[in-house]
């Protein structure tokens, strides 16, 4: 009886959080992938690319935890709960997030959870749409001459908002960089435009680094009705700045700037 | 003769952008080893770990192009040029970059290189040290109650000053990110004390992500003091934030506050 019992392995509980990238699948770090083999319980949200979860075993159990902006099926409180319960009978829970799980992605608050049962964690960051999708656009958040810095700003607080960072934010050179704030871009223009930057270059870029990317460029003055006109919705990023300038599609508008005011 | 000439296979020049991430071989991404993979010439720089080379092909050619403070063995018109030459005389060209190649990496200024000489051009973003080396200490760039925005900016300007915007994100309540800043720690930590921030919590990272990694945690007026403690050099990044406060070694700091002040 002793000799050919089937051990009933206890694994470890812990707990991976890994960044997925901004959505095109092959933009998941080295460490991602091998961590996913090792998954027994994936754990995902709406932003991430479910062509990821082929690298997690066939067996792992994988779990879509999505929120997205005006659907409250999974509240950060449940997804804890989840994650935990997981864990503990499971083993090795992945927690799978867009971008970088620290770039608003509450990861924080889900190692301070973990850490709270004891249960080991380890993160693992993400390429950042922050950064990336303005990138792969040909906007690089610094650039000599252009910007010296950028600022990523939330567009939707905890307290839904507008950060009170963004009424800084546009007093800047910096390029401003706002992520979750597409349906509160024409607010968030006008803050720009309040600070005298009308014609400060602005793009949105909707579903970045995915084939059904869109995106539009204008000035702070003209980007919402840009935007509305081309039906940009979220998952959307915002981005403010000189260095849009340099998009090819802004061209045709400093052009017209240029006529509209030879000196 | 014409049937057993040896084809000289005359390449289509490209240049591609490869984000190499913030050290950590393993935090390349899959498209970057993809593209590697197809390289006839990498150029790299010194902050690029030299692991990566191995997934170019070994016939590819392997140029190391680094500048590290205060050596000037590369200028960038150097590197535009030696990348030109190569990729009309070799073909595919991978310039693979520290962390991002759009964050002060001047990757912009090389895609305009090749754009003057028609060659095509690709970006790979890459996991930029800016938001991956604190998460990998723990540090979260974001944390509700902490945080709502993150700000990035260079240590060192083309000029060799002090970037004004630093002047700005210390008045701010954003996290600062300062990359490339730490041989001017002294000047830049004294900014923060002079917006009565002596408090604030800071850390210095050296070496993120790789085996060798240092880190020191401290207040805006006691950091400059801790890193020389420590013997922290460069390449090092600084944080300040609330959020840094929520590394463990900050405890003890946060401890003796509390005991000296008892309200």
């Amino acid at each position: 009886m002793i000799r050919t019992q089937v051990k009933n392995k206890i694994k470890e509980p812990r707990i991976t959080l890994v960044g997925a990238g901004p959505g095109d699948a092959e933009l998941i770090s080295l460490k991602g992938v091998r961590i996913l083999k090792s998954a027994d319980v994936v754990l995902y949200d709406a932003l991430v690319n479910s062509e990821l979860l082929d690298f997690a075993p066939e067996s792992a159990i994988k779990v879509y935890v999505g929120k997205r902006s005006g659907d409250h099926s999974y509240s950060q409180e449940a997804v804890n709960k989840l994650m935990i319960d997981y864990a503990l009978n499971y083993g090795h829970v992945v927690r799978l997030k867009g971008g970088d799980p620290f770039v608003f992605g509450r990861g924080f608050e889900e190692l301070e959870m973990a850490a709270s049962y004891s249960i080991q964690t380890e993160v693992v960051p993400g390429i950042s749409s922050s950064i990336s999708v303005p990138a792969l656009q040909g906007i690089p958040v610094t650039h000599r001459g252009a910007s010296e810095s950028f600022w990523v700003v939330t567009g939707t607080t905890s307290s839904g908002q507008i950060s009170k960072d963004l009424y800084t934010a546009a007093k800047t050179d910096a390029t401003i960089v706002v992520l979750m704030g597409v349906k509160k871009l024409k607010e968030i223009a006008e803050i720009f435009v309040a600070e005298g930057k009308s014609r400060l270059p602005a793009a949105v870029i909707q579903n970045g680094s995915m084939k059904n990317e869109k995106v539009v460029v204008a000035t702070a003055a003209t980007i919402f009705e840009t935007a509305q006109d081309h039906k940009i919705d979220s998952p959307a990023l915002i981005i403010f700045g000189e260095v849009v300038g340099l998009h090819s599609k802004f061209q045709p508008i400093k052009a017209f700037y240029e006529l509209s005011e030879p000196e």
